[in-house]
């Protein structure tokens, strides 16, 4: 079958076989088929969808078009997670030490900003020297011999999805259920883990803001992964407010050490510790929620969550203790405290509003080559639901220059409304996807 | 307006804007927008379509990226026709000089075989010496002093759609209702018809299969034509079955030239007359179709459209009499009677089937650099609904080599149905839109 049948057939919405998928992408990494027939396929699947099993012969078909890692066999005991991006969301730099101290292994290949998010590997690269450029050798041995690691994509991944992406990029089919499976799964599966915890944000600072967006996603990433024979489990949470006390790289990894010191917010221990949970479900290690939940809980006690993290740290060249000498996190020019106007209720955040905000200051990526202000972010003092007077002190706006500090803290206060009906606390946990 | 931002506006189904659609194509035009980006467009047009208005805005772009001819003021009596394509479709030969011969211009830009139908170029060309390539400036000063003109199109016409059929061509974007009438008008208007009437075929031989995909095209066709202000009708005719008595380019030639004499078959009789009537309408000439209908008729009698037939052959340096003496025409190597094995009534035709057979026996393109054979063709004996005997001869196959031609005449014969229930005539005027 040749590329413009294969291209017309998706077009009538039908569906595509395991062998028409594999050979359209092999022959494009190849050249033989041109960017714009890869081009129209790409909106003719935009427009016409995928089902699970299509899904999963295209993230396949792009899976194994780079290395992928193999442990050894039963291999139930390595679960990474993924989330869809949020404001404030460390979750990962807590969830991969702490699962890997309950003896589960997390091999977790992460992502740079990406829009109005933080990046996992922006924030861990606030610590002085952490590496996060790992060969895939070393990444795998980590993998063995610490139980997690966190590090960049190489080049050897997934090059299918990174052509793929780049020209869906500039041609408008980035919003694509099955086409962001592929990609997230795609780069996610190489690093060889058994089972995949998805955390779906939804709300206003989230990609999908409708919970049943959210839902489709899930319910696709989920599938998709069973359909590939592996164990996945989503769970859909909130994204109506930045996630825990701190948004911004080196505030959220100041935030890890706290949490993993048993100092935590409520909201992001709940998140982190339930996500946690599936993960050791997964792994098979632990027969039932409880039992997960009793460890987890354990291990932070313990410390030894903590020394995880630590060893995780030393493991990448990182220097926790120099990246703790630097403290106080007042070292940023300019520490404004953000005052409320008016005594009523916190009703809502602008959470995209926020994350652009840190992205203008310099805490964020606008193109792909701009560097990082790691101590850009900003401190949240309350929450949706909570009671604040006037002249009480909401958020403090980390900034690098006192000049331009007045406006930006117009902005931030612009983007917290604050009125006088109480309000609901949103569900952390909405829906739970297996 | 960025090109991404244009795709996916078209991708979610919104309609773009006259604005969009020119900066999209002229940068289309000149490599700013790379072909990726337009066939990812192209896709989500074919997919979510475009209302008239959008589709004119479409014509109108793809018409002036090239040279259009403008007539003199008030041009109402310049009109066109455009058939959809079908096997025997010999009308332009005979309409546009018999509607010349009543008075009104005929500037007619023509094209060639397509796929399993004939093409008006290729027929012309059957006459020795015929040109098909004149220069614009030479089709417009022959339309003013003969009155019609049927020529090719120049490069200087619609180059737009040429760069874009060819991009559609190869990534699956051809079956698409607001493409095709860019495309066709575009190429049409360059012309400059200030009416047009389509005669949109439909049925087993034609591109469009069911009446409903039929009068889509045909309201398309019109109101985009409208809302650019033409003057346009279409008629949805017959082609479940050859029209008229030959189907092939010497043939329909010879066919054209014995209706001109007054000798012609009842459906090609009726479909040339009513689209002719339609066109004298559109002149403005005519004040209604009885009064057109009595001129067309008066000019076929006193022989009057035969004259401007030879007169539009002279004018483009054909030589009629050198083909008329070639006649008879069996002077193809092999003439092979088809006979019926049982007695009963016509039930149908394969009618794509015969186009394709013609096309195989060299008497039509596979690719556009193939020779035609133009002696190649077929001889209808009998209709659809009429009463053949055993033995009775049904069609009659003109190919060049006795050799395979057994193997041929029993393909045809396969073409053609024959069953013991009588059965009814198609309609041959199926819908009228105005």
């Amino acid at each position: 079958m040749n590329a413009v049948e294969i291209i017309s057939k998706k077009r009538d919405g039908q569906k595509l076989s395991k062998d028409e998928i594999s050979s359209f992408i092999s022959q494009y990494l190849i050249e033989k088929i041109p960017e714009y027939q890869m081009a129209a396929l790409l909106m003719a699947i935009c427009l016409n969808g995928m089902d699970y099993e299509e899904t999963g012969w295209l993230t396949d078909v792009m899976l194994n078009s780079g290395k992928i890692i193999k442990f050894p066999e039963p291999d139930f005991i390595y679960v990474d997670k993924h989330s869809t991006g949020g404001v404030g969301d460390k979750v990962s730099l807590i969830l991969a030490p702490w699962v890997a101290s309950c003896g589960v292994k997390v091999p977790m290949l992460s992502g740079r900003g990406l829009g109005h998010t933080g990046g996992t590997l922006d924030k861990l690269e606030s610590i002085p020297g952490f590496r996060t450029n790992l060969s895939l050798e070393k990444f795998q041995s980590a993998v063995e011999r610490v139980g997690c690691v966190i590090t960049g994509q190489t080049e050897e991944i997934a090059p299918a999805d990174k052509r793929m992406y780049a020209l869906r990029d500039v041609t408008g089919s980035v919003e694509s259920i099955p086409l962001i499976c592929g990609s997230i799964l795609s780069k996610k599966l190489a690093a060889g883990p058994r089972g995949l915890v998805f955390d779906v944000k939804c709300g206003n600072g989230a990609f999908m803001k409708s919970i049943s967006d959210a839902r489709v996603l899930a319910e696709n990433l989920t599938g998709v992964s069973k359909s590939l024979g592996r164990g996945a489990r989503a769970l859909i949470t909130d994204m109506n407010q930045p996630l825990g006390k701190y948004a911004g790289n080196l505030l959220e990894v100041i935030e890890t050490i706290e949490f993993l010191r048993g100092n935590y917010s409520r909201d992001l221990y709940e998140v982190t510790l339930e996500l946690s949970i599936e993960m050791l479900i997964l792994s098979r290690q632990y027969i039932d929620a409880g039992s997960a939940r009793n460890a987890l809980i354990e291990k932070l006690k313990s410390g030894k969550a903590y020394d995880k993290f630590a060893e995780m740290v030393v493991n990448q060249k990182g220097d926790l203790d120099r990246f703790e000498n630097k403290l106080p996190m007042n070292q940023c020019k300019a520490v404004i405290p953000i005052a409320s106007d008016t005594e009523g209720y916190i009703q809502g955040f602008d959470t995209l509003g926020i994350g652009r905000l840190i992205v203008d200051l310099g805490g964020g990526r606008k193109r792909i080559e701009d560097k990082i202000d790691h101590l850009i972010g900003i401190e949240f003092h309350k929450k949706i639901g909570d009671l604040v007077k006037s002249g009480e002190i909401i958020a403090m706006l980390h900034t690098n220059t006192k000049s331009s500090a007045e406006n930006e803290s117009n902005i931030l206060k612009r983007l917290i409304k604050i009125g006088r009906e109480p309000v609901e606390v949103p569900r952390l946990i909405k829906e739970r996807i297996y």
